[in-house]
């Protein structure tokens, strides 16, 4: 029997309406539908797809042995996920090689900083792997702040608050426009490496963008408890003719 | 008689099944669509939505005045381009103050090195606005590649082709990630500063991402002559348990 094949599809910033027309119609006719999700919680990708799905669905929740519990230097962090990644691997590849074909819900992007580029990685040459963008939540946010990101020629630099605070700095105070992801608990770091670097009165945090809850507010209005779904943004000023 | 709003609805990279449900809607339904497009050709932005359109929809399709004949660094650039979006801004507020809605189509996503941005900083305040993110063309192009672009805590940076050599030169050493966009005939330029900062090996050149005429190769594959719709991306090696 051939395998099935699996699709990595972007399900976008949150909204059920900023997936694109053909994730759509691959998560309407899913037989078998796979996400992540932390342990105990219904997932967002899930919920974003909630009234949209085959009576006859078979759902494939893969629930993540920890998020933030352990902090990503200690290399438990890494190999209870190593782990868990291989197991998803395993379970995913039976139902492929009974030729059904798997979409796995991804928000966002799937190929930009997605927890499906570890599936991926793994499966592919194994199964066919068909992958449909997304919607970044970083577009989301901009979009949400109801001002362009970048102009003309600007350089923007998108970072990760995990990053040191040093490597922060130094990479906001070289960029014109700027993005940061995955801040959850990191926002005192990121504020004061904004603050050092002279742009922290530039900065926009989104929380939960293009999702019933949004808000946005000028950095430093808020405070430094911030849910995981973060975007800090700060726009370019580039040439505008 | 309340001013009609302007939407400004991103398409995506160009295949017509990757705009987002909501842009899809808006389209379809739209009694006004207005585009960019260069003196003389259809318009990628107006053959996205070829066979979607009303019977009975008006178009208004805004044509650049230049587009790579005069270098951005000639004054009579800026000038030309600042009288034509100051016109269309004009043409647009006449539809919107008869009471009528206008959709304007953006390749991509509209705050991200768009030109819908011109007409945003000028309509804003006087009409309604509603701005539709949209897939980049450079998740489009990255999705093309087969491969994530980032990972963990990757840095990805996003250049303009049009930056001086030694610019894109530092700022390429100086990543892990890499998008570049704007190349056209910046190309030779281009291939320069990555042999000097030691990456051309790992870029891949994507032309026209997402559509029938896509190409994906290495670059050093390629030619110095690409088209207008080219993407250099360099893929993050970031960690990945």
């Amino acid at each position: 029997m051939s395998m099935g094949t699996l699709y990595g599809v972007g399900l976008g910033p949150g909204a059920a309406d900023l997936m694109s027309v053909r994730a759509d119609r691959l998560v309407r006719n899913a037989a078998h539908l796979a996400y992540f999700r932390k342990a105990g919680r219904p997932g967002q990708a899930r919920r974003i797809v909630e009234g949209m799905l085959r009576a006859d669905v078979q759902e494939h929740a893969m629930e993540y042995p920890v998020t933030t519990e352990i902090p990503l230097s200690d290399p438990r962090y890494n190999e209870a996920l190593s782990q868990f990644y291989a197991e998803a691997t395993e379970h995913l590849r039976g139902v492929l090689s009974a030729g059904s074909d798997v979409v796995v819900l991804c928000e966002g992007d799937p190929f930009f900083y997605g927890s499906f580029m570890h599936l991926h990685s793994r499966l592919q040459g194994i199964a066919p792997v068909e992958v449909v963008p997304g919607i970044t939540g970083m577009s989301g946010a901009w979009t949400a702040t109801g001002q362009p990101v970048t102009w003309g020629d600007d350089v923007l630099t998108v970072l990760m608050a995990t990053l040191p605070e040093e490597v922060l700095r130094d990479r906001i105070t070289a960029t014109d426009a700027l993005v940061v992801m995955k801040i959850g608990r990191n926002m005192a770091k990121l504020r004061r490496a904004l603050q050092a670097a002279g742009r922290l009165d530039a900065a926009w945090l989104v929380e939960h963008a293009q999702m019933p809850q949004e808000r946005v507010m000028p950095l430093r209005d808020s405070g430094d408890r911030v849910p995981y779904f973060s975007i800090v943004i700060i726009h370019g000023q580039g040439r505008r003719p």
